[in-house]
């Protein structure tokens, strides 16, 4: 896979917003020439190497669709993709889901071993939450900052992000229904996903309702992505998806193909995209982002 | 090893403050019977389960010595504690130090395999900072709040705890000179020893004098403590440490002993032990905890 196919089927300004957070991205990971340098470069290899990077668009996207934008977002954007290469590293490792190719690329373990692959996912980690405690004591409120900690932090916790990954490990091998699969996964991808949304809800000053709003939206594109991601895992090939194909049935894990059959699988996924569109409808031409999103995390092909 | 026995070498004020400190950790880890229950299991045996609570009490005394104490003393202290506790269930993996003992017991992935243990240290370190979030907006000033999660984010990541774990795994086999396993040392244990008096010290509104003082104090302790840890595992059996004795020298790891020798590194630690007390002196009698921890990590038998 060519990394830089990765984002052809976004529109030039979600492809502007990806160089944006790459950028700072690039700019906020600790350089690769100091020490610890080997632990440097494994989180800069975690983090710079490709990847759709959704979850800083839907920050910046969700700011804009609220007529705001400023380099107040970057660190909300870092942040929460600091946080998924994290748990695409731990995920990978062989305790966990044992995976030898992500991005099209060898895993980080693979390339740095077992042990600096764990300090990388857990230096991540804390980078996540020290980046956004840096720049909110610079650029936003204190206040305001301190909501977006709490939200980051309830979105990677046991409640959050590693809750559902426990509850994907318990569920291999198992039966389950199609509340219990898309509760793994609201916890698992959705979290984060919401997170990112909520912090740029948080970042441009939305009230309450637009909250609740742009909640309803970030909930349907999570599962979304999700069911895209299953759909995909059956009909896709490993040179495109930059993945094992097959990997999910291969191993055993309920899948919504496997619990509702492909068809119904698609028909899921049309209801969830009805359903993020319809709540942003309220919010205009801004909303422009989010509306590109929702359609690509329905569409995508990788 | 009897785990009450962990503190017997404390007088009766840090006692209770040990047990304040499990109390509201207790309090804070999600609860045993709710879902995902295994991860829960998993986190709370990993920071239930014993252990010397220094961290919690340098807080709570670096908060008394400027004749501070609230409730809003309970979240840093956790905070600090949960970041100890992920990183002994990471630290114990197989994939690092491949330890099957801890205070004792059996370790995490050894109770809960491979997986939960990644994954409830990962779930520990969010729980950190969601819990210092959380208490912040309700007990502190939101500016404090942020500082004290900026101190604790800078503590734990690649410049810090994960940095010197990086620098440990990196020391196996190697030559250190002194300085260089000062400072692995001073990143691995000393970030968060140091990061857990600068918490109790903006709680309690230090001014930067006084939070200099205090740094220096810190410093000499985290690292009087691992020398006193190296002479330990020369001297020490495992059943009263209660971890496996002459487990660094068999693993080839650099320390005090091996190179400077046992005279030397128990001169080094007296010398340690005195810059700690002399920084507290001008902090007079309400610094009785801290003089009291400064002993402690230099005479302790386990």
């Amino acid at each position: 896979m060519n990394p830089n196919s990765d984002h052809a089927e976004l529109g030039p300004a979600l492809q502007s917003l990806i160089q944006r957070a790459e950028q700072a991205l690039d700019r906020h990971l600790p350089p690769a020439d100091h020490s610890p340098a080997e632990l440097h470069r494994a989180m800069r290899y975690a983090v710079l190497g490709g990847g759709k990077r959704l979850r800083p668009l839907l920050v910046y996207a969700a700011a804009h669709a609220l007529g705001h934008d400023s380099t107040a977002l970057d660190a909300p954007a870092c942040a929460v993709e600091l946080i998924h290469a994290y748990s695409l590293v731990h995920d990978d490792l062989p305790a966990m889901d044992d995976d030898a190719l992500r991005r099209g690329r060898p895993t980080c373990h693979i390339v740095f071993g077992e042990a600096m692959a764990i300090l990388a996912g857990d230096a991540l980690q804390a980078l996540a939450f020290e980046l956004l405690a840096d720049d909110t004591l610079r650029q936003t409120d204190a206040t305001t900052g301190i909501a977006m900690l709490q939200v980051l932090g309830r979105a990677c916790g046991a409640e959050g992000m590693a809750g559902g990954q426990a509850l994907d490990l318990a569920a291999v091998g198992q039966r389950l229904s199609l509340t219990e699969l898309e509760h793994m996964h609201a916890c698992k991808t959705g979290a984060l996903i919401r997170a990112s949304v909520q912090l740029g809800a948080l970042a441009a000053g939305a009230d309450t309702n637009t909250q609740k709003a742009l909640d309803h939206y970030a909930h349907a594109v999570g599962l979304a992505f999700q069911v895209r991601d299953d759909i995909l895992d059956v009909e896709g090939e490993s040179a495109v998806i930059g993945k094992t194909a097959g990997k999910d049935a291969a191993a055993d894990k309920p899948t919504f193909p496997s619990i509702i059959g492909l068809d119904a699988s698609r028909a899921r996924l049309r209801e969830l995209t009805d359903h993020a569109l319809a709540a942003i409808a309220p919010l205009g031409n801004h909303a422009g982002g989010l509306r590109e999103l929702a359609l690509y995390a329905a569409h995508r092909h990788y």
